[in-house]
């Protein structure tokens, strides 16, 4: 083995940070010798000092963030949300550190500094830990996909909502059931929201677009649905069309006018039974990639939960340290495309509705009047008998392609007909 | 861009290496951008000179392979088969220069002797093509998951076979029907035995072993069996039992006596249509791999073709001629684990028997008598029903997990019984 050693600094001794000290420690023979260094945890920041952390030496412990970095060869960043872990990244990487981190809240919205920040000083970034956990798209994406190109990103990228969908289908709960059943188990947090809502898989879209696409993309450029007024009737009715209900995170590379851009979205699609996202079920994660060259790739795995995350976080550590050691660095941000991200409004999509409309005559012809008005033309339509005497029936509408906008206009019009009761529910389809 | 050249040699123009030099021309910017070095095409090894390879420079073509080499700083290898290749790549790595080779065959001979050349010599050696082409999985055991251990390896991991069965399974043809398709479309070679036989298979799944288990696996230490034998009646009987027929490369982290050892096959297994594996259609590879902290991962993509094989080998030509411009090195073979080879009599599985068995009373009970005297436990046994008057009956037995040994015993014991008139099919059970 090497007689090199390289020091690394830990930021955040959290669920998956005391995992990774854990294998750190228990691995340290094996990791160094792939690192080709003795790998040494020089230092460990957190909040509150005064707290056992089992397993870690409490004297590498201390509040002092800016002393752990300076004492390390590389730093892990592990505290998330955007600072101090923004500007402890940057001071890292100013001083030409590598720096580990799992933080994708950070990255998708200030990727574009840290990116520069590492250029600029010569220093390594990774984060393979901050997309789907232990499944290595991070590298698909930055290193063995580096001479094809990528034409779809289609993921499940946030285990929450892949866990609370899978339990509406298969045990036919609300979602508010599947909701407290993944809070008992462990796998949605007592606040959701970032989960529910669609945030943290945007998150995620943004830097999985940024590397496929070598274009600087943020979260704020992510048309963002989540899961939470999905019904059982909603999948119950995609399984009888051939469907399964999936939260996808969505960046293509599309021709608009002539001109390449990339279309964004996170949002509950009704996926085909047939396609390899379909299957994938609990609370795990799956990317599809459609290239150029190789085809259709997935990779599949954990995309959460503390030693999955972090065995992300060692192999970043494993090349970072090998680097230190032996020279390289990490792939370099490429942004070189610059592609313009499409206007929300043109993107293309199908729709399928679900609508609770007057038993009056009329209503359907008024709705496919609707779609007729702003040329989005109907592929198909489905009206389940119901008792004579109710008021109410439910459509389902599914249009062929057209763009958010003219879709958009029909939801506007069906909101105002006094025929709709109301717009149960808008899924986008996936071909 | 970097004012650095690095000289690539290609042996081997056929399908790959025709894909590969195009791929090399048309994204030259792209692929020198991302490696950090000018990309040339210096020197291109065939056998037949005279023949025209479109996109490829008449004056580069060469039928000397040492010139070839001598000239370049990066050698790709596609040649196939054990010799010259093998030469060729020693004498690549011994000039320490960098080698990338889709060669699964070589590597699963002489694998060790090239790993020690390119070790002695601060050379690099790159084969993510030679395992299930576009697949990034040679990367996720050689660098993602350095830090993890691995429990088990499953792998679809031959095109062809997956294809015929899948094709039996949804069209209900036989083995014969299936493999003229098969051949017809291009999946089958028109002499098939190397994938329909298992050896394929066998080659990569020791090349897998290596890696997962820092152990060097050779392909004769892989016990190999085909598909040949598979019949639409093994695959209905399958289904209706909740399975589907795979042909699986497997290597599992087994203990003997207190001892690790490693478990190696190829052969035709049950898988539960519930695993992630029953869902790869079509001429599609995946690898499952069991791991202590990321837990259960999956890759997936094309595992053959020119252009899925070609992106595998420039993702490598990328790596490798960065490491050329800027330091670094392939990650070195490590062996240090050196786990025995489990004696394929002692590896323990369940298996599935279909029997043609003899009306006259008394077969089943013989049948269980022989399983019994072998301290064998019976899981399932299923007769259905025959048409009264027949003289021969079916006779599907499943078993619990028992040795090779012990199962062999029980097959060699109804072999010789005058009740049992064939033994139809053996198929290994997946959990």
């Amino acid at each position: 083995m090497s007689e090199k050693t390289v020091k690394i600094g830990l930021l955040g001794a959290g669920t998956v940070g005391l995992q990774v000290a854990r294998i750190l420690r228990e691995q340290n023979r094996e990791l160094s010798a792939r690192a080709g260094a003795k790998l040494v945890l020089s230092g460990v920041a957190v909040r509150d000092t005064g707290k056992v952390r089992p397993g870690i030496d409490s004297a590498l412990l201390t509040s002092d963030i800016d002393r752990v970095i300076d004492n390390a060869d590389l730093v892990i960043e592990l505290m998330g949300g955007l600072e101090p872990a923004r500007t402890a990244m940057l001071r890292a990487l100013q001083h030409g550190k590598t720096v580990v981190t799992g933080n994708k809240a950070v990255l998708a919205t200030h990727g574009p500094e840290l990116n520069v920040a590492a250029d600029t000083h010569d220093a390594s970034l990774y984060f393979e830990a901050a997309v789907a956990g232990a499944v290595p798209v991070v590298y698909g994406l930055r290193e063995s996909l580096a001479g094809d190109r990528i034409n779809q990103v289609l993921g499940i990228v946030n285990g929450t909502t892949n866990y609370i969908l899978d339990q509406m289908s298969t045990q036919g709960w609300s979602y508010e059931q599947a909701l407290a059943k993944a809070q008992e188990l462990g796998f949605a947090e007592a606040e959701p929201s970032a989960d529910v809502e669609g945030h943290d898989a945007a998150a995620k879209c943004a830097i999985l677009a940024s590397l496929a696409y070598h274009t600087r993309v943020s979260i704020s450029d992510v048309p963002t649905k989540g899961i939470t007024e999905i019904t059982p009737a909603d999948i119950a009715q995609a399984r009888e069309a051939g469907y399964v209900v999936k939260l996808l995170a969505k960046a293509e590379r599309v021709m608009v006018n002539g001109q390449e851009q990339i279309a964004l979205g996170v949002e509950p699609t009704l996926v085909p039974q047939t396609h390899p996202l379909a299957g994938i079920n609990g609370p795990y994660n799956a990317i599809v990639l459609e290239t150029e060259f190789a085809g259709r790739l997935m990779f599949y795995g954990a995309g959460a939960g503390g030693a999955p995350t972090a065995s992300a976080v060692l192999s970043d550590v494993v090349a970072g340290a090998g680097h230190i050691a032996n020279g390289g660095h990490a792939p370099r941000e490429s942004t070189y495309a610059a592609l313009p991200i499409s206007d929300p409004g043109l993107v293309q999509t199908r729709l399928q509705l679900r609508l609770e409309v007057s038993q009056q005559i009329g209503a359907l012809s008024q709705v496919l009047q609707a779609c007729l008005d702003q040329g989005v033309s109907v592929a198909s339509v489905r009206q389940p008998l119901v008792e004579s005497g109710a008021d109410q029936a439910t459509l389902f509408i599914s249009t062929h392609s057209a763009s958010r906008q003219q879709l958009d206009a029909i939801l506007a019009v069906l909101a105002k007909s006094p025929l709709v009761h109301r717009i149960a529910s808008v899924l986008s389809v996936e071909q």
